[in-house]
This record gives C-alpha cells, structure tokens and sequence, in this order.
C-alpha cells in the first residue's frame, strides 16, 4: 500500500449520495460541515425516506433513479450494501458524462470487481474506496459529520483514470480521511483479519451468552462484543463478498482458539501465557 | 442467584487491602472519595511499591506482613491474583481475631474454595467477593475511584458466618457495586461465558494480526480487542483457576465459529444471518 499523493483539485460541487443510511447519512452530514457551498443529492428507492433526509437538512434534492440524480460534473458515492454496488456503479455508468466520477464505500473490494467484470468490465470512472469507519447503529438518523475525522480510506484504483483516482482521494480527504492505494485484493485480504475477523469473533462470542447471564456482564464484555449488535444482513453481505479471505482468516482463528483451548486442558501456563502476550504486545501498539 | 439484603452495619474503620494494584488501589481510591475517615493499610511484599501508594495518599500506612496489618476490626480485602488468593487467606486467618473478616476481588471463586478445603478448610471468617470491573491496564498509578461504580459484585457465602456475609456485602456496596449472591460454582460458570471467553476471543483475534496491518483498523477492531491487552500472567492464572468451565465455553464457541464458517465456505447466507441475528439480538439487549 502507499500513501496516495495530493494534488490541487476543484472542491466538489455536486455530491450523489446513492443510499442515505448511516454511512452514506454521514457522509452528508461531514459535506454539510465542512464543505457548505456543495449541493447534496440523495437516491434511494424509498420516497418517504429521502423526503425524511431533506426534511432534515442532510440533502439538498432527491431522486429513486440515477439518470435524473446526474449533473454534469457530478461525484457518485455509492453508499449500498456491497452485494448491491456493481449493480449500481453500472446503472449510473450509463448516464455518466465524462466530467463525472463514481467511489463507493463498501467494506469489500474484489468482489465488486469481479462483479463488474462478469457484466461487461470495470469502468474506467469508477474508484473503489473504504473508509474504515463504521457503527453497530443504522439508519441517516444517526449520522455522525466527524464519523470519517481521521479515518483511514483506502483507495482502490484498479486501473481507473489517473485524473480520477486523484480526484476521489481528494474526495474522502475532504470529509476527514487519511487516504491510501492499495489493490483490491491486498485490501480484502488485510480487512479479512482487521474487521471481518473482528465482527465474527464478537458475535460468536456474544451468542455463547444467555440473557440471563447479561447482568453479569463488565466493560469487557461490552467492548468485545460490540459490533455484533450491526445489521446481521450486512455483515452477511460483507463476510459473503470476502468469502476466501474470510474463510482464511476464520480457520487461522479456530487454529489458535484450539491452541489456546489444548493448552488450558493441559494446565500448559506457559505455552498459554505466549499466546496471550503475543495478542498483549500487538494491542498495545495501538494505544 | 438472588440479590442480598442490606443490612444496617456500622461503616468500616480499617480496611486492609492485601495486593495494592489496579484493582487493590481503586478500592483504596473510592474508600477515600466515600469514606475519608476510614483507614487504609496496605500489604504486599515490595516495600518501595508500598511506599509509593503512601506517598500517593492511596493507603495511610503499609505492612509487608499480615499478622502486623491487621487491627481488632479489620475488613481485609485481598486483591491478589487468583492463584495466590488461598494461600494469602490461610496466612491471614492465623492472626485473625472473630471480629474480622476477609473478602477477595478474584475472578474465579471455585478454585480458591477448593484450594482453601485441600488445606484445611474454608474459613468461616472468608466471604469471597468478585466485583465486576476491571481494566486492561495495571498498577496503582491507574488506580480509578470510580472503577466500581454500579457495577456487580457476586457474593460467594459458601457457608461463611451470615453475620459476616452481611458486613463483606455492606463493604462492596459502601463502594458502589450492587451485590449478588451466588455459589462460587454458579459464578464461575457464567463467567467464563461472560468475562472469561470475551478475553480469550479478544486475544485470538489479535493474536491473529501483524503489526503492518494495524494502520487499518478501525473502531471496530479496537473494542473487539481491547481486553487482550492485559496482562498475560494474570489472565493465564484466570483461566486455569476455572479451568473446567473457561474450556466448556471455548468448546462452545469453537463450534459456533465452525458452524459459521461452514456457512460462509457454502454461501449459505439464510445460515449466516441466522448466527449474526441471534448474536445482534443478544447484544442490542446490553444497550
């Protein structure tokens, strides 16, 4: 991966948001904050909900297709679940000019790719990114305008126009992002370990527990099994879309659980304690 | 498990924390902040450490010896780790008058009985305790006055004097906790779903990944992993102090991560909903 280099672009004028739930909803919201001048425009299929997102000030218009969403110099982001962005990314290729550029935000790249290239070949004005930030909450309700404040972005150009890879790093570095290049591939193969992992690991652990057993729940459990409160058909969509680094990622997990597991059988205090220190040591770099 | 009666007790005049660290510390912190009159006397085996905690205002005086701790009425607390808890109490009854008491912070409760009936039996004098709360950190500098505020505290009589039972009680709740009664067997098995496996879970998971990936993580992986950065000696004598039912739960959890990668490796996505949903449900109840 590399740090992607900034250039001097025109600030956005029009922004698409294709899907206002919490990311796309956040989106707007860190636009609203610190681009104010910029028209917002949501699509969506559910009138009732973008009048909602107008209503309260997150979007400037509205539209449930994206030939009349368009302008002529307009930036797509498209904000979906990620089984629904290739899809999308084509239907508004077709009515794209060439002053315009589409990014989206999904927790997974390959698979929209390979999406893309089953049905014709990745556009050229398409480039992939994902902002590393998230909440276990949904819905633009709960948009947060700083939720990208500091936030790695990664950017995936796979072979997309240079003048337009510049343009959408400079994009999510508008809204608060620490942008960086990498592959499609490189990319799913980190985030299998560093989030896909993590949202596996804290669900299964929170469906070990009982109701009854919440009172006697700390800070600990708390913590560790917080993203498993996310939308379970999202997180099928993501763990499904990463399928061979997840599943890569989950065998090495069941590796050392089992491990760990045949070392407190055995009393081996020492062969647990080199487990647990190598977790110790990695988490305390973070802080 | 029921919830203990309060009754009406004279507030404690000399508490006698045995093991001034974290947790020791943050007792002698909110007795400080709740109950200025009380006195505190620490014991451990490091003189400069005890030093510290005295010129820090933490503890009024130190003892590096039980017999010399101890006063007509002491409430000993001892905040050892788990595996040197019995030990600790059997040095403590020997200089202990009927108008004392010992309770302990440990995180496994059977293990510490069995220990004390391998060598005598359980003193009737002893009522052990285990407040729920905890941090990833370590030492008395981090010690946090308010680190037991409404959090639970089991209670574990195991046939200890009921007027005793009533005062350790009376002592947890005069720091914050809300306490509960329960058979030390009963709370070490629910803990190890609710305390025990989250720490095993958070440590595979970072266990799992290289430093190089650190730069993307995101929020998620930071809750997820938190607890894993405690210390490794401490945690290794937790789960082998309830050895039995920590490799119960990690069963348990080997098998719902299978099952679920299974359903990830055959794209059954109905199946994969169905674990996250359950773990979502769960979770959402804590909120």
């Amino acid at each position: 991966m590399s740090l992607s280099h900034q250039t001097s672009l025109v600030p956005e004028s029009h922004v698409v948001i294709a899907g206002v739930g919490l990311i796309g909803g956040s989106i707007a919201a860190a636009l609203r904050k610190r681009m104010p001048a910029c028209r917002i425009t949501g699509v969506g299929r559910s009138r009732t909900r973008l009048e909602q997102a107008c209503a309260q000030g997150l979007i400037d218009d509205f539209s449930t297709t994206p030939c009349s969403a368009l302008s002529s110099t307009s930036i797509v982001v498209i904000c979906l679940p990620v089984e629904h962005i290739a899809e999308s990314v084509i239907e508004f290729v077709k009515h794209l000019n060439s002053d315009c550029v589409i990014t989206d935000g999904g927790s997974v790249k390959g698979a929209i790719y390979e999406d893309l290239r089953r049905k014709g070949g990745p556009s050229l004005q398409f480039v992939g990114a994902h902002p590393i930030a998230g909440s276990e909450q949904s819905g633009f309700e709960n948009a947060d305008p700083d939720l990208y404040e500091g936030r790695t972005c990664v950017i995936t150009p796979e072979g997309a126009r240079p003048d337009l890879v510049a343009r959408v790093t400079q994009f999510w570095g508008s809204i608060g992002c620490r942008t960086v290049e990498m592959t499609a591939s490189e990319h799913d193969q980190v985030l299998a370990l560093t989030s896909h992992l993590p949202h596996v690991m804290a669900s299964v652990t929170a469906a070990c527990v009982q109701p009854q057993h919440l009172p006697l729940t700390g800070t600990g459990f708390r913590d560790t099994t917080r993203v498993a409160a996310g939308a379970a058909d999202l997180w099928a969509g993501i763990l499904l879309g990463n399928q061979r680094f997840v599943v890569e990622a989950m065998l090495r997990a069941e590796q050392v659980l089992q491990e760990l597991r045949l070392a407190v059988e055995s009393r081996d205090s020492v062969r647990i304690e080199a487990i647990l220190h190598r977790a110790a040591v990695l988490r305390q770099m973070l802080d």
